[in-house]
């Protein structure tokens, strides 16, 4: 893999992190290091790569995954195989945006409206605030919601290639600052969990968060059959019982398989904030018998919150993995879109090998497993 | 901290990894190791501790975590010191039970009640198919749902101290099985998203899921202004204004400040599935001021998945870390019970630290902070 | 009133209401009625009809439906033709029971346990307390859950034909006082959202409130082209994509095409409280294609509460309409029960209706329509 | 019928409802009415009136209810009392416009962007095929979303002071058929539940529907004494426990008290249609307590879909009660408008009373009312 990547994984293969940075940037009080496993599935075929604003060169990938659930890269490995199989994924990325929800105090409602007419009259102002705290930061929309005296206004910034919670956070604090020195609005909650960060909501659902991914592919029934090992029908059945009918049935905003293990993997063998688990695992699988017996699988991540600097992306097996899929470091933007992108093609791996299993598990293999002591891993 | 609590963290300095074990059982394709900076929090106060079963013994506790997001430890041991100087923690466990959601079809409604009866008339049986599956294992109580011809059982089970999953899912298999064999109503899908495993869901938040956990603690005002620089007030404002109304304006299931960040540094460090932090971020923080001017805070997790054996928790690191806890192993499920308790704690002193660097953010600060470069971590 | 507002009140004053009655029972301040249309559907084929005590007798029911809108008889009846031609609708009521979810304020997590412990340990008492405020009442089960100092209590009652509201909250009242007199922990309402009365709730789906209703149907393939204008294929895409597609994209409780309307119809037409559609509404309409090629429909409706005695029920109008159905007036229970499955099918044949018409929307009628000036109502 | 059913329809055959009229627009196969007793609450205060575009004339407005629950005209009552004693309530009304959301289906992603860029480069053109379906409605806005082959677009609507739905219904069938002619892309449901109408969502409760309506009130500690019989204190912990944390852990959408059995009431009087409660009865109350020890109260209604043409409201004695109100038939919206701000402010006074009640609701209180037979209606 070194050879093949012309990459060195010198950093990966022994305890290396640079201590002196790593408790001063990551993590006070270090007395070592954690270490997760890391297995490569793949490799990944990406046939075309649309963003917001442009088209990406498409390729093959590599995909890193620091996991202790086995199976999971073996799983990924055979998604990976029936997408290549059937002429790779196509990948759709928007850049939405990273958001901070802050939450200001209005007296009255009149007050209210004074604020939402505040922001509507000075919003170039408010993106000249935002800029001059970061090079890299820019305002693009806000939004305004908020019931009694509570006004809760949704920024949402172009952060390029950064995650960027932290620099949304320090631009949010100045203009917080700018609109209480202008109107006196005073805001008691840099965060009102209208971001909303980390936590599962219907508001990133629906007005999405950070990168908003879809991926999808159409596989031949032979390959359904040869790598999958079921048919398009079970398969569709599958999928229909669990992802929509179980979600709907316990009120989950997860209308999925296994986004979380393939997130929670990649996240940490990335540097990515696992934290954000908790809401970027929401989000939709979607399947479909085409009018000639193939099977359409498509993913919907609309709250991806990922970035290739800063954080956890600056250590050194984390860069590695990074490096590993072609996006370290910053490219105005568009390494982020990418990481993105590969994101949702590896999810839509996991969906189809998880589904496939679920599908597949006729009794009788049951039976057998169940003798020979053996499980299809969930 | 070795020679004080006579532990040996000979593995945690360096890479040390059994790779032979590690790539057999937890991670296929195996190419070394992703490293987290691991940090101590602490010592973390817990002055009463509730079980089910029992009154568990009470100590103190320094606390792992694994993380990249700097100021995280930093603002974990504030909020151990603000519960310490307080008294300590109360914390209050309950042991649920592991939960698999198969999905059944039935032909009609007719059937459907044919699959309840015989579930309800031969409890006792199901219990002893799935107690053969292993002898850590011991169905607890079922319950059936569904729409249409789709019949969701959902099966809790004690697992002892492992989280269980696997366990779980090989009874559950048995179950289907001796199920279509005395009925001939068969399984679709032996995880139906009933579970709900890996997604947030107002089934686990009503229902529970794995261990439910409450920790609270009563702060005197002094120690809130001393060691939280704020006031109860502010603090009780802050709390509201996020965790409740923006919460609840934004559709989330996640009514606290920050469960997810400390989630995945525990889970990270521990061994647990960080893929959990989907569902175990959901659950509410709640705050008063007393008649007597102090602060009551606590946090309620519904939904909470760990274990001391089994997955990641024999790797040498993570395995480390739950010695450092006085909870690696199994001790006939007390192990998970205490790990899961200490959980809600750190989780309590993480809200605490949080919402009271949010509920003083003056604006006098943050002019300050942007002055300096600096800024509160979110 | 009339001289001040200068309005002639000259068709809400003439009506055959007893004034008397309901001015003292039903309204204060009464001045008049408001006239609703009532038309009649049906006939409704019922060929089976099972209780969680009984099967029940059978018979073709005329539905009285209360409304304004225009074409909802029309599009009842042409699905409850469907109904008949297809030898008729399948029903199914489990009695789950009417519950009140008054919310107590405890000290802590210990006072908590007392009171759980309280609940657990005198069961039988509470019955007797709850049997004394009436005699058509019984405390069935409860459930306890909380956060922080909040505990709810979810109390269920048996209230035979009776909606029950105002007899749960006397019951619940008396409960709460001889909780307080035993434990002293106070009750700060009798009615905490934990009901939950009159709002959408996760709760009420999963743990189901009232009647939990399923209704069912297999349609010929004949019978869905000859009656219902389209394809058991057509009405399957058009299902999928809006009560499962839509209703999870939007976030919504109600997988389902119109139970909404056709409830309101009913609800005002038998007596019941139309402000219970806020939570009956909620619920679930499936499809499949059987392996003939028939079509099969089902309704799932977890949250229904109705009655047929107290309340509107015992008006001159809402009484004939309850008599047309045959329930009026109670009957140990059974009338209310009958009453729920006849709303169950009568919500299936407006699902079977509505869906057909927006799956038989082809643009070719679409543009038919629209010379003609006519458009499907939905 | 009343010789097949043997029931005579004595009292639903006499009304003063013009047959011809409502059995030709509002409800086919017509055998009479229903009646439903309609009373008068108020005199109620509104001080302010804010809408989108203007300042409205405030006044005083005598409230038509037609309910059959006993209690609810005296109680809304009562909360008017409170208001007028306020001073008045203030109200603000957002005329967001009513939405239909059809669903297309695509051939895949790269499809999906056709169909967005169709849209945003043909907004004008939509807009014109919108107009000429009626000379009342106006295309506003749009957005999309989606997942797999299905894309949803909400097509958002001025529809003056029409409630609109059967104007949105026709004018976005033609603007699907206008679509499909232009890029060949089929609409497969006109309604996708992404509308979404009669059915409880978040996307509703976030992106409002309707008018979206506000109305607040300060109420002097003395007049929360002296009318509403409790103090703001109480009234605050009562709120609190029962619409934020009961609400909470239900996993509802109603964050309030009884707006549903006021819009039931409202809407029912007025000629609105009753099944949109489904829906309407989402939103929050608010309290607090001002520095000096008043009362704030607020409302917050979403997603309130409502006119004054149309629909119910021609019939005779709902336009009587329109007339009660002075908004009667069309103004070029404003009446709608109205309406909807009345509506929130009647919602308001409803909080007041009941919340009021369950604050009050001591346990002293509780046995005296046993005593006599009579409980505190909910």
């Amino acid at each position: 893999m070194e050879k093949e990547k012309n990459i060195s994984f010198s950093n990966t293969g022994h305890f290396s992190l640079d201590e002196d940075i790593a408790s001063t940037r990551n993590c006070e009080n270090m007395i070592g290091v954690t270490q997760i496993p890391l297995g490569i599935a793949g490799p990944l075929a990406i046939s075309s790569f649309s963003s917001t604003n442009q088209e990406l060169r498409t390729k093959n990938y590599f995909i890193p995954l620091a996991t202790t659930e086995g199976a999971l890269v073996a799983s990924v490995s055979r998604g990976c195989k029936a997408i290549g199989e059937s002429g790779g994924a196509d990948v759709e990325v928007e850049d939405v945006g990273a958001t901070r929800g802050p939450v200001f105090r209005v007296g009255n409602m009149k007050e209210g409206r004074k604020l939402e007419d505040f922001l509507k009259n000075n919003f170039s102002q408010l993106q000249e605030v935002a800029a001059k705290t970061s090079r890299h930061i820019m305002l693009k929309t806000y939004a305004v919601s908020g019931a009694g005296t509570y006004r809760f206004v949704r920024f949402s910034f172009d952060t390029k290639d950064a995650m960027g919670l932290n620099m949304v956070t320090i631009a949010t604090t100045a203009l917080a600052s700018y609109i209480y020195e202008a109107i006196h609005i005073p805001c008691v909650d840099i965060s009102g969990n209208f971001c909303v960060d980390k936590k599962p909501s219907w508001l990133n659902f629906i007005q999405k968060r950070g990168k908003a991914v879809r991926a999808e592919v159409i596989m031949p029934a032979s390959v359904v059959g040869d790598v999958l090992k079921t048919t398009p029908q079970k398969f569709y059945d599958a999928w229909l019982a669990k992802c929509m009918m179980g979600s709907a049935m316990s009120g989950s905003m997860g209308f999925n398989a296994q986004f979380a293990n393939i997130l929670a993997a990649l996240f940490i063998a990335t540097g990515q904030d696992p934290a954000h688990v908790a809401e970027c695992s929401i989000g939709m699988t979607t399947t479909e018998i085409t009018s000639n017996g193939d099977l359409y699988v498509s993913v919907h991540l609309p709250d991806l919150m990922v970035g290739t600097v800063g954080g956890g992306t600056g250590l050194a097996t984390q860069k590695e993995a990074l490096e590993l899929l072609g996006v370290s470091g910053g490219d105005d933007g568009k390494n982020a879109v990418v990481l993105a992108g590969i994101i949702g093609a590896v999810i839509l791996a996991g969906e189809l090998s998880l589904l496939a299993s679920l599908s597949q598990g006729s009794l009788a293999c049951a039976h057998e497993s169940l003798a020979r002591g053996k499980v299809q891993k969930l």
